[in-house]
């Protein structure tokens, strides 16, 4: 099972993560971003949008970095990541929307202009940051987890950009329940950080 | 089960035309948008981010469209809408993203501008959209429905700010294949405009 990866792109991080944290075994394969691989044929084919990660396993193509957590926890990281019921379901998709949409154009957004040096608007991204993290320092102050009283794949999918916010000029510091939050998913069997790469036989 | 719901939103559309495709009833609660009753308590409470729809069905309220669909087609609409394996659920979720993210950055943002006057950055919308669009039609030149190979929720999540995308200025016509894609949604069975309302006896 190969995933195409970008080390620095936290939507792959999100993948690799999860991959360590259920111990699924993925084949890392590096996309020469800078050069715009990930823009051609044949990456282009297998994610018209031109995005990163892409997953390939067999006959089985994914882009989106929330999709391919819900591959792979349903195909191989079991129910206590992806549960089977409708209610558990929709309690993660919650987040996995949060991700998508409100971390990625916030957080995730600010950091691709003050790494990456993206032509996207920063001002912007910086001013929805403290509502975005206030909302999930809520959120946290009354849960460990993100849903269902528990580490799933919406941990997964929101984790990385916070812990990277600060390369995009956001302070952590008032937010002390997602402090807690990410002490905690640092602490789980398997847990890597962003700069680790996935073992061989992980 | 109550759907707070705004007439206008293309979000709260999803939901609304998702229910009447599956027969499944909801009691519509319109809420009083203009004068912000979604940011206060009680429904601030039941959505801390603010926003509609928000789904209550007894002991269980979801925020986000499309969690809301997860939530009704799982619990509702049969696995026709959305299957019980990983890998039509991950075809599907891609798309689900696509609509939080891509969709409502481009056709959706431009539309909130330009019908409802705000303040968001309509130029940056409108740049978005023929990328997301042509995308789009290059998918359904192959694929009657975007996931599956039939109608699922994917569709219901993508369709409205679609059908919705001349009121933020955008031009469908260059788009072949989505327009009959368009056109078989409206020809199934439950369809409705996004000016109708949900039938008392849905």
């Amino acid at each position: 099972m190969k995933l195409y990866d970008l080390q620095a792109s936290g939507n792959c991080y999100k993948v690799r993560l999860f991959a360590s944290l259920a111990n699924i075994e993925l084949e890392l394969v590096p996309v020469d971003f800078l050069h715009g691989e990930h823009k051609r044929p044949p990456l282009s084919e297998l994610n018209p949008l031109g995005q990163l990660p892409i997953l390939v396993d067999g006959q089985y193509v994914y882009r989106d970095s929330q999709a391919i957590l819900v591959y792979l926890a349903g195909a191989y990281g079991g129910l206590a990541w992806w549960p089977a019921h409708p209610q558990g379901q929709a309690e993660i998709v919650q987040w996995l929307s949060f991700a998508a949409n409100e971390i990625n154009h916030s957080l995730c957004t600010a950091r691709l202009v003050q790494k990456f040096g993206y032509a996207l608007d920063k001002e912007a991204a910086l001013a929805k940051a403290p509502a975005v993290l206030a909302l999930l320092d809520q959120h946290l102050e009354g849960n460990e987890w993100l849903a269902m009283g528990r580490p799933t794949i919406a941990d997964c999918a929101v984790y990385p950009y916070v812990v990277l916010a600060p390369e995009g000029g956001v302070d952590l510091t008032p937010y002390r329940h997602v402090a807690r939050w990410m002490e905690r998913i640092e602490q789980l069997p398997g847990w890597q950080a962003v700069d680790a790469v996935m073992p061989e036989s992980a």
